[in-house]
Order: C-alpha cells, then structure tokens, then sequence
C-alpha cells in the first residue's frame, strides 16, 4: 500500500497529523537505515523511470495547479516556478538518476584506530533519521529533496506548498511506488499538505531530527521563534568581491562582471566591491563602465563617485544599509578600501559568511584574505559563483549553508548525515 | 594590560555587560584565529606555570570562596567541587599541558581536490569564533574549558558560579597573562560574575557561536527557551547493557557490574541491563546477586523477578518510568526481551543515544545491534564507561553530546571547530 497525501478536517487537527506523520516517518527510518546502498538506488532509478512514465498523469496535474494559481493572482515569476513541461519532467527525472549515481554516504568510515586496551573504534558515517523539509511552489524541489534525503538513508516530511498540491501529489506517489516495488518503507516519504502556516510550526516542534527550510526571510522568523528541533537555514549571501592592489586587472573585471551579472537573483551572486585605493583609478572606470552598461546600478562611497564622475560615469552614494544589502538584483555597492586587511575588517563586518572573493597576484594578500575571512567559502583569483554543490563535486545540494555548525557551505547528501562509534572489545571493563 | 573579571553594579546592566564581553571576546577571536600552534601551545605552558608558581594565592582565594560557601550553606558535595589543594592544582596544571600537547585542528585539511575547471579546492578546519562556557562551582573547568577552547583558536567566555568567583578570578588572571606573555589577545579569555541568571540568557542571545552548559536539567530548561545561539548539550546517558543468547556469560557478567557499579554518577554509567530469553535463566541468579551485594537496588519485569524470587534474590518491580530514568545512582531496571530486535526496539525507545553494548559471540547479532541502535556509541563486548574522549585517544573533552548534529559522543578540541572552504583559481568565472 502506498500512503497518500493527507488532507485536513478541522485546523485543530494540524497537530496531531504532523504528530502522526513524523511517527510513520520515524519508523520507516529505521527500515531505511538499515537499508544497502543497492536497494536505495533502485528506488531512485525506478523513480526517476516512473516520472517519465507518468509524465502525462504529472502534466495534468501540474496543470490544475497552474490553473488554480492563475485564478488565485499568482505573480508571474511563481506561475513560472510552478510550471512543469516535457523538459522540466525529464530534468527531475534526470536528477533522480544523478543522486542515484552518487557514492552513498552511509557507511562511510571517517577515521578510525585501535585504542591500547585492545578496543577497536570506527566512527562511522550515518542517516540523520527524520528530517523535515519546508519549501515554496516547486514541484521539482519535491523530487530533489525526497531522493537527497533517501541517498543518505532518511525518511523525510516534505511540506511544499499548497499551490503546488496536485504536482506534488503526484511526485509523491511516484517515489513511494518505487520505494516499495525496491523493498523499502513508503512511509519513508511523507507529506503534508502546505494549507496551513501552523503545518511548519508544529514539524518544527515534532520528534525529527532536523528540518531545512526552503524559501524567504519570512519562513526563516518563524522557524527561528518556533523550532525546537536542529534548523539549517537556505543561507542568504551579501558577496563580496575585492580588488588587491597586485590584481590583474583585466582578470578583476571578468569576474566582478561575472559574479554580479551572470546570476544576480542567486546567493552567490556579489552584492558590494572592493577596491584597493592603489588601483581604483586604474580599475574602476572601465569596470563600472562595463556594469553600468549592462544594466548594473552602482552605489559607491565619495572616492568611487569621484572617480565615477571624472570618467562620465553616474554612480549614486552607497550607505551603510547598502553594504549590509543582499540585492539579489542588478545592483551593486562599491567602496575603496586602504589594504587587505581593511577589506577583510569589511567584510567581516557585513557579509553574511556565504562566498568571498580576491583578485590577487599576491601570496601574502591571498593568504591573509583566506584565512582571515569568516565565510563558507573564500576564492582567490575565481568568481564567488562556483559556490555550489554540483560545482564542488559533491553532486547535487539541498541548499547552502552559512552557519558554522554541523556543515557550513554546499549541503550533499553527506552533510544529512551524522555519524556513530562503533567500538569492539573482547570483554574490555573500565578501572 | 589583563582584563579582570567584571562586577555588576545593577542588574539592568546584566545585558549591557555580556554585549560589551562578547564584542572584546570577538576582537580577540580574529587575532587568535590567526594565531600558529607555536603561540597557543606557549600560552598554555605559561598557564601552567602560572598555576604552579601562583598556587599559594590560588589556594588562599579558594580559602575565601570555601568560607563563603559554608556560610551559605553549601552541601558537602558542592563543597567538595569546588575545594583546591595542591594535588588538585598540579592536575589543572598537567591537564593544561596535555592540551598543549594534542595535535592543533586548526589548519587541518580536511578533503581537497581539483575541479575540473582548474579550481583546487581545499577544506580546512578553522575555529569556530567565539564560544561560551556555563557551568557550576568547579574551578578546573575554569582552566579546562579555556584551554581546550584556546588551543581550537577560539575566544572564550566562561560563565562559573559565583560561589568559585574567587577562584575563577586568579585562574582567569593566570590564563590571560600567559596569553599576554605568548603575545595573544588576553581578552580571549573572559569571565562573568556569575552573579545573575540573567547572564546566562544574556549570553545565550548574545553574538556568539556556540554555548556548551555543563550542568544540570534546570540549566538545559533555561537555554532551551532562551537560546538563539547554537547549544550544545553536555548529555544525560540512560545508557544499556544487553546480554545476547551467544553471550559469554562470564563476560557479561564482569561487563553489566563494570557499567553499574564502577562509577555509577556519570552519564556513561548503564542504567538497564538487558538480557536474552535463552539466558536469562543462566545468567541472571549470579549476575544480580553481585549486583545486589554491592549496593545496588535492582527493579525488574516480571520474568526478571520470577528468576530472582526463584534464587532467593530480592528485586522490586520495573515500571515504564525506570526504564526512562537515568538513576546516576546504584539503581538497576532488568528486562527480559524475546531476541536482538527486542533488545534494539527497547533502546531506541527508552535510551537517550548516549553509549549501549551488546555483550555477544555471534557477529550476525553484534551487527544488526551496531547499526540498528541510534546512539552516539556503540559498544561491542566492552563496557559502555570508555564512551569519554580521553579513552577514545581525543585528548581531553569538553563533555558528551547525544545531539546528532555537529558533533556526536566525546567533544575534543576538533568539535570545537569549523571548516571553511579554500578555493584557488586563475581567473575562473561561471559560465
């Protein structure tokens, strides 16, 4: 039998499904704890084959959904990320055999040795259990995060959105069709129906052993009031680049142009530039000049402007909320800044831990801007856009992370895991 | 300059004081980031010189905070935490050594690769920033707690119990000279008075990255409501013994008694003792009467009492409630289960993920209990008191975690860190 989608009776009950459905989930984690890496991969691949099989039963669907958000005032930006199509149906299936591909984490020995009193100790790689993931109108996010969380042997609580509701629906089933036909729990997957905001705060209070949210700022407060479980925050990124002293220039313009332009709306993206006063003049007029011209609105402080202007440049003043501004748009902010270590004290100061960048020829610089920068990720002489799990190797990602705990930038399946000792004695007692 | 331990003026001031403690904690913590084994391993040296040269002093202002506690009327064993004498001053100074001694995190590469476009990718384990350390009446924690934070290259704000502030002042002094002498930041080292519970919320909502409690249930309640920092929990351990059909029973004998008896306050002590149907009868007459002859108060179900009664042994009757206690006391719930699984199922459900072990030969039954048990550890024919990171070759340890994220079992001075991403290139932009 295949668990369907619940629907809800009366909003008093919110608690008591979520309650009932983290439980199913609980139990089925153990089953897939347990489970080879064979068995989980079968599922995946049989999966990604049911999507392309259904795909005229998911299109339909999805088109109710479309139907439904068009008649409720959906922008057209959230009608877009909702749409499905032949292409996008293969892109998730894709993705399905992709994660299928990718080593599996559990079991994984990470260190390991024989203690003097004879006892052997492996610390060894495992499923985190239960994990919740909260997300907005993407059906493909149903699939990706469903097949992250299995590979890595958790059962997961999906809750999407309820425009989305048809689509996932379908998604859903299809997964937990292949979970049994490969001999594991359907019930590994779960999902709630996104009808109601007091879902999320319930899950997040619930016996699981992480949750992971997907979407704005407004689903990051009420987590951060509600949630009495373990949380990785989606992370947001106010980017940096900076400009030495000893950069090439020419290669200091390609990538501040790449890591504002090729993407804005991302979280790689940069937000604010910094130049060593040493080559401002020298970089800043063609450099702004190329932003501009693509379409880049520049805010800078007094020396920027000035050098701006003498070039016949506009360029508006940048204030201090400017710097501490995750745009996620064509906008920029750009400071002149005396050495390294005042671009490092910068950014320290208001960036977000995401991704930072210096273009160098420099040792020292390089180095001091390495490991004196508190961020995820810190590039030399490379755009902060390479920030991603995929980029990284790690195969596909669930999300980025900024916080410092538990695992800090591109989230794999490897970092939805946790690990155990297993110690073996032959009767060893403590004295 | 030292910096000395702050005293409150008005209890309004209580937030004020642990903002303007964290932010100097915070300078400090990027100077001490940058900082090479070399400097941190010299300060800790110092430290423990300081001690020993200092002792007399030390030994007087404990003197003073033992008089006050008398007089407050502490109980004999909070008087007996927190007393000093000189064998116990040259174990804080020995154990500063040790952690000088281990290997620094800091640095450490942790996986690293090229990418195919060129990018070499490195992941390093860099400090965490700044943490905060709330305990009780034991000046050793003072010098442990910093120390161990100190040599991972984080900054420290410790929050003791007023009734060692004396105590905790001149090891604060002694700790933040040697720093001073080894050329760090003496404000890496900072202390509340420990005056005011308000400090503790205060500090748990301050612009830190991490606080570790070590103390009681009422302390965890506090900052599980309060906290918007990341906690990590020193744990409580309603640790198993489980004696399997294929067991050794000589073993399992010597095993159960070491887990119960040997120390039976500390969270790696086993609270219930599991034994297989197929043994319980041949097992259990020898293995509780010892029990019993050594003081502890045995409750069993009611197989376990019908053998006891059977071998003119006394044992009260286990409730659900025994099962879900951590005695720390010479206190015993007895189980008789069906098979392996029964065994497995009984510790997911009653255990808190601390340390378990199944005594066995037969290797079918010590794997499906090595990955079937959701614990940090997981013991193999030893007793479940090794779970501590001095026996496990980590060094010292700041305390235990049960909690699945970050950082599982023994917290040695590498869970005390973060990584960080290092990516290298030559110009690379996204495409």
């Amino acid at each position: 039998m295949v668990a369907s989608i619940h629907y809800l009776t009366a909003p008093e009950r919110v608690e008591e499904l979520v309650s009932e459905t983290v439980e199913a989930a609980r139990a089925a984690s153990y089953r897939l704890a347990a489970a080879g890496r064979r068995e989980k991969d079968h599922a995946l691949t049989l999966a990604a084959a049911g999507l392309r099989g259904r795909q005229k039963e998911l299109l339909a669907a999805n088109g109710e959904d479309l139907e439904a958000g068009r008649a409720s005032g959906l922008s057209p930006a959230l009608l877009d990320r909702l749409a499905l199509d032949g292409r996008r149906v293969e892109g998730i299936a894709a993705a399905l055999e992709q994660i299928a591909a990718l080593p599996d984490p559990v079991g994984e020995v990470i260190e390991g040795r024989n203690l003097a009193n004879g006892l052997q100790l492996r610390k060894v790689r495992v499923p985190l259990g239960v994990i919740g993931v909260v997300y907005e109108a993407r059906p493909n996010v149903t699939a990706d995060a469903a097949a992250l969380c299995l590979k890595a042997g958790n059962a997961v609580v999906l809750r999407g959105s309820s425009s989305a509701q048809r689509s996932n629906a379908v998604i859903g089933e299809i997964i937990r069709e292949a979970l049994s036909e490969a001999g594991l729990p359907a019930q590994a997957v779960q999902q709630l129906p996104g009808q109601d905001r007091d879902e999320i705060v319930a899950l997040a209070q619930a016996k699981i052993d992480l949750i992971i949210p997907r979407g704005g700022e407004q689903l990051k407060e009420t987590l951060q009031k509600a949630a009495t479980v373990p949380v990785i925050y989606a992370a947001s990124g106010n980017c940096h680049v900076y400009v030495d002293a000893a950069a090439d220039l020419e290669m200091a313009r390609k990538i501040a142009f790449n890591a504002k332009v090729q993407r804005p709306g991302v979280c790689n993206a940069a937000e604010t530039l910094l130049v060593h006063e040493q080559v401002a003049e020298a970089f800043l007029p063609a450099a702004l000049g190329e932003l501009i011209a693509a379409g880049v609105e520049v805010r800078g402080d007094g020396r920027v402007q000035e050098i701006a202007s003498n070039a016949g440049l506009t360029v508006g003043a940048a204030s201090e909320e400017d710097f501490a501004t995750e745009y996620l748009d064509l906008k920029l902010a750009v400071a002149v800044v005396p050495s390294v270590q005042a671009a490092i004290d910068h950014i320290n100061r208001f960036g977000s831990g995401h991704s930072e960048a210096i273009v160098t020829a420099d040792l020292a610089a390089a180095r001091a801007f390495q490991w004196g920068v508190d961020a995820a990720c810190v590039y030399v002489n490379a755009s902060t856009r390479f920030t991603d799990g995929g980029e990284f190797g790690m195969g596909a990602e669930i999300g980025n992370s900024t916080q410092k705990l538990h695992a800090r930038g591109p989230l794999g399946v490897r970092e939805l895991t946790t690990y155990r000792y297993l110690i073996e004695g032959q009767g060893q007692v403590r004295s």
